[in-house]
């Protein structure tokens, strides 16, 4: 019987008067941003920055991305956006993003794929130490 | 035997300072901003302009977004977005859009949902004077 | 002798991919936002969320706003905004702010003019329990 | 006696959604990327676009940056950016902007102050061509 995966890595993003729009709600583009500083943070905490990659050589490109919106938020709301790694291949990586409001109404699930690039922009293998890392999250 | 369709609205945009990211190239989360300038220049040039739906107490809240990224383009890039209605139902439309670089290629293709909320913020069916411009467009 | 005014308050904020451009760093108007959060979280500590102001009828307009950009700073950098409020008139409130990344160095140093309006977009004095605390904010 | 300089250049922004706040109006650090986009095209039609500088090895970084606001402005408002060089240094350039709305109000006005660099990052002399081109703009 399928359950619910429990290793979801929690980040906390304010939402700030900026991120609002005319109808009093976070505009709906703006949560890519917030699935970006989510991912970070994911990776951060796993003991392996998306900097870090980068310093390497190798980046993260989006070559796929896709939100569905739920709920609406406004100003001054604190989101918890829950974060983790629903797939993984030799060159691409997918994220998947659940985000909710204070009081625990799911607003936006959404998910970003990715492909490993290497710096001649051309696909890569994604190096094994981040492979190793993401096989088992420590947490 | 299916054929392209022929009735893509196109847009131009400039690409910004502000839209790029440090890789040199367009910020993946902006071309859903793209797209709602796309989406506004069809409906303009429908005669239907998304300001005045809002001003008859209406609105086309996204309720699902997606994109696939193709290739990069930089600073000062005048993008070509293509823009049609693809689906129209009682309460619900689609839109899909396409972007492209002055030389032709094919960046981002994407689309959006949006539901018609009435001022209450409840499903409502769209407009009958919209869904009229929408079945024959002009261009 | 004039002295360093100690009633500076810190906020942290992350540099967001979003946050960069193709120079490398964070775009110049970007810290405008970074601004608005810091201003937000000064007023929270202080017991006296912004969001609060506007339940309560009014808000702080920007009329007026300046940066000087001293250095750069690039992803992921952890940055420190120092706000102060810097001037108090029965209208209009001053903050200033200065910017600093995690080796201890200036980049922005800057500052917002607000006047307060009431419901009706009118200038309104500053509504006195707000006063009381900017007077002798609790940090 | 002191006139209103006539070399004003103008750029037309359409306001998206985007753009707005939870106030319904323009959030006013946007108008530092409208000051961008309308400095952009007042090079283009100089027939020195800044993409071009840049290409040339220098740019042109924001030291200082200011603005006024006068009034607000809401979505799909079509936007009036005149720009203009108001100092030119042998290092530093000044750029003014005033914005109007589609009735001739004026909404904001402000400057931002350049300092050229070069590719390693130091001040450097403004290029002659481009220097030549600013000391007798073509409108």
């Amino acid at each position: 019987m399928p359950r619910e995966p429990n290793n979801w890595h929690e980040t906390h993003i304010r939402v700030r008067y900026k991120d609002t729009d005319r109808m009093g709600v976070v505009y709906h583009g703006n949560y890519l941003t917030f699935f970006e500083a989510a991912r970070a943070e994911l990776m951060r905490d796993m003991g392996y920055t998306y900097y870090h990659l980068e310093c390497s050589g190798y980046r993260l490109a989006v070559v796929e991305a896709g939100a569905k919106y739920h709920g609406n938020v406004g100003y001054d709301e604190l989101l918890t956006v829950k974060t983790r790694i629903s797939d993984l291949q030799r060159v691409r990586v997918r994220f998947a993003y659940r985000v909710f409001d204070q009081a625990g109404r799911l607003l936006v699930s959404g998910f970003t794929v990715h492909a490993c690039l290497n710096s001649d922009g051309k696909p890569a293998r994604i190096p094994a130490d981040l492979r190793k890392i993401i096989g088992s999250p420590p947490f």
